[in-house]
């Protein structure tokens, strides 16, 4: 897109697509940049499915995870620098006209983040409207159909199955191997962590699996993957046409 | 409690509870103060279910809250400067030894925050465990088998029927008045904001309620806040034992 | 107070008043949140002296109290934190329409911090106007009448005497001790620090004050208490008088 | 790279290249993402170059652009969130171990916080050793062969042509247009912050070019740009060995 | 002093003084660096009287002065930056090993900001000991023994005196002119806030004199100023000797 | 200059020139605040030679120095206070209707910090115009043409000769001594380092002389000196014509 289109798109296609992901462990299998991927290319199939309406913006390829340090590779900002970036990502919109911003993240570890921003920005930019969203979390009906493990999440099938429908050339699949699978494998802290409701209790990756992986990723196939993806596309883009139409 | 206690709490008592509120509109007939008083109240009692094993912290009185600002009273922090604050609470507490703090919050705008401070924790402070709560969400079981609007939250039935149990004398009963109550009055961008689902859009409340309340409050009974406050107690301090012993 | 209130009292009360305290050491009698308790006790005597002119605002339950980390309990707020938590609550009460606010401060730490808010804020707010005030210092009169050692001050005869009058519960007078109390007891570089004059060197309470004590607070009498008590309120509410009609 | 393959890196390629770029105005013929487009493939190349003794880390794609903001889709962060990021990125590396991190950037608008971030590294990370380098910089003498406007820079013949080399499917040939070529076009302030020399008048490029553009980009052929390209990957390549050998 | 110098002072001359000054108005008469001056002259004449035990570190010309920004001149830093600023000149003396740092400031404005750097400092530095002084202040007895005006302070007769002997040709003698100088000409909030007890108003110093001047400086003489600044010198030089001993 | 002459200043003398420099290390023979003297002192002939339509401007005595910090008597900012000080300087001085601000630095290590603020200026403050220069660097040819060592820069040749110019009384010319003269003498980091071209490595100077020396500066004269500074002022003076009359 070159500023001329942008100059075109302010009003032709009032919402701006911004994908957020991580730099951070993915298991043996996957690629570091995982999250950063499945954001991109749901923000493309999102675009296309809104036909124009909606552009995209410039990348976050690098999230919030503090959590995967141990794991080697693994780049984080801190919560005050990813929010600064996305508040400034998002005042340069608003300067040329846009005031619909939609961040699509891959990375669950940003969804914190990314709300205190949308709080911050009701008070500087009250007629800034900012919304964000995460990938899997919109498909988790889709999910539970799935023969997942009694443990799964981070790196397992269902993250796994969208990379092998998405991006196949960054699976390696010979590598793929079983993480935490069960909630006997948890040590009592570990679980506690695990549990996910609340109160909630936020843990480094290395303490509940020691290869980073929550599930079993070889069971993941691409056409579960084709499922998430489309249910997530579908959703998103519904999304956009009421917000677009409200 | 005095210097002296205080010593000999860090290691008999080994979980520090702080209470998180806000100062906020809860409509014509509740106290800007309600979810400041509802935390403080749940902290005590949680602490005395566990009889000596935590004691109560500083409190939050002041939360995260941007959305209420266009009703007379409120008070908000940035979440930057929240943050700042129970980081700094926290780091105060670990110089004592402390190694576990729990933040319980009456006010669901305070959650992101204290998720990217527990995130920076991770980091900065890795052998200090860092767990937060806040309290109706607990006990969404209870809220389900009670007579609730359509659309119900933000001082509706829930939440007023624990400030009846709790603190009955902040509670105007005359004054109570229902807000918007079914999904028929909200607007499409209202409608979107209070889905609650993903993806996610943070509004104002006066644009999703006229005299800002979701639900009806005089449908609010004691018995049913009784219900709620003994489900959140028992929870919260379920878990804190899970985690001493773990 | 609810929203209603609030919003009335914008026009009525044109003043706020926030209490503003601290969580630190008071010596083995009295409680960690001595200074917050008196400055909330003041600030409600001052209101109710000011027959509905004035309301109170959200509290400052923690402090700046740097130099007492070392006694267990102490909970310390950065002074860029502090600064920012003021700042923000008047900024909050600005866009509601207040152009007047006062805090209260129980406690010394916060003094010079509360003056550095009131200087940003002639550049930031030119049309707010932001005054302080401390409690004993108002009473010196009244403390240098009373039988006080020849080193006194923090948690001594003059602060206990407050409290044993304003929340007599949260002094154990049985565990009130005697703290330094006498110049020969402070080495030189204590006796340097505690002199108060100029130049002006800052130090950690443990090495002036084994007990964290200045003076002896046995020798406090609730009477003594009353006598400060009611000069700082009559005093402060002058002020606000005289301010509200400038 | 998943982090199994981070893990050996770590010492089999002590150098992680990080491509940092900007998202701005490139004339009416050019991506706005142009810098970063030739920083990734200029630091792909440089790997490959290296034979393995570097890595290449996240990238950067938003820059300091605040010269550009007048021209739709412009994206700019402040200096000091721009700074943040790469300090981020830096502490995140070396905590895996790596000691040699080199950025290179696409867009001169980083170069002086890339500077900021070099000094206070020193201070804070004293054994953490961060080089960065420009792209057409190092190219200078190739340029000064080719055959380029008066007045030509950014968008120009020598950028127009790396990209024709490196991406031509991001050159839109049809729509590129001369900007401001000549010295004669300048109003006197622009011709003083054009120079470049000492001193330094930092301007808008609404104000130095009416399409952004300075030189004329039709002159501009995939040769030149595939020698410009060749000399700048040799000299960061050698640069690099040598670092490693020294 | 060169960096040998510098290198030997660490051990001969354990006390680093920094002066602190200001760039304000003073009116019509004296020079808007009248309080760098003193500041830096009475450092030097503490550092003479002191025989090499101290030495002259960085100046702070500029300090905190928003309420003279509508004097003309006026360059003010916000308390944060100020602060930040001393932070940093005492963490670099600190690495060179110097232990003592005193301030002397010329600026009553200066006062909270530095008192809030040496509480922080307690808790990052806690082997640094950090004091400051104002300088006027040290000579109140001398002052009160002038012929002042009722009202009297900035750029009045004391602050002029000092001038007449510390540096004459900074003051136009034949320009300056009498500001507020009683009670009667000061309207009531301006009363409030030049009282200077408690509670505490700052304000804009245009809302208490029409020419920046508080007092009448034509009165001032040379004689009273060598009067304050040698007891100021005296007073200084015999607080760093106890510290010294201390 | 007072309040008075500032404000007819705002008009007569629409450029604002501030000096900046260093308190660093300057060899064995030079003052600490030899860049700083230089930047007064040629700012001072710059405004001589503009005859009245410049006017001076408080300085910035402290810079950007931490590669010098290995040596006794460096002060030094972190780039983030000193970026804040610049743009606080220039704020106020807008305040008061200044739009040209020219920063005159006696020390390299501030060119970055200088560039950063300008060009977060340009979003903040668009109709500042904000311009900043080097001093040796803008004569280079006649630096060229003395007789200076192989390697050579700080504290070396042409710095000791303008020295000698502007402030003989604070060289020890007995003192002088070479440094580092030679590539030779440079390990292979250090010549990385010392290169100057890019890719740049910025360096501690104790990694590349063991006296902080670079060139000899016994080699220097009154009279080279003499030929920088006029070179300097004159371009300098030249430039600030050329500005005001664009």
């Amino acid at each position: 897109m070159t500023t001329n289109e942008a100059a075109d798109a302010v009003t032709a296609s009032p919402v701006v697509i911004i994908p957020a992901g991580a730099v951070e462990q993915h298991g043996p299998g996957m690629a570091l940049a995982t999250d950063w991927v499945r954001a991109e290319r749901v923000a493309e199939l999102v675009a296309a499915e809104l036909g124009g309406r909606a552009v995209i913006g410039p990348p976050l390829p690098v999230g919030v995870s503090p959590h995967h340090l141990a794991f080697a590779g693994t780049v984080t900002l801190t919560t005050t620098t990813f929010a600064a970036v996305v508040r400034e990502y998002a005042q340069s919109l608003y300067r040329h006209g846009w005031r619909k911003v939609l961040v699509i993240t891959g990375h669950g570890g940003n969804n914190a983040t990314l709300t205190t921003v949308a709080q911050d920005l009701l008070t500087t930019h009250p007629d800034l409207r900012f919304a964000w969203t995460p990938l899997t979390a919109l498909a988790r009906d889709v999910v539970s159909g799935m023969r997942v493990s009694e443990v799964h999440g981070h790196s397992g099938e269902a993250e796994t199955a969208q990379m092998l429908h998405l991006a196949p050339h960054l699976v390696h699949t010979d590598r793929l191997a079983a993480g935490t699978t069960s909630l006997d494998e948890l040590d009592p802290p570990a679980r506690l962590a695990y549990d996910g409701g609340h109160p909630t209790l936020t843990a480094r990756y290395d303490t509940i699996s020691a290869n980073g992986v929550l599930g079993d990723p070889r069971r993941a196939t691409r056409d579960d993957g084709r499922r998430i993806i489309d249910v997530v596309v579908l959703r998103i883009a519904s999304f956009v046409r009421e917000w677009l139409d409200a």
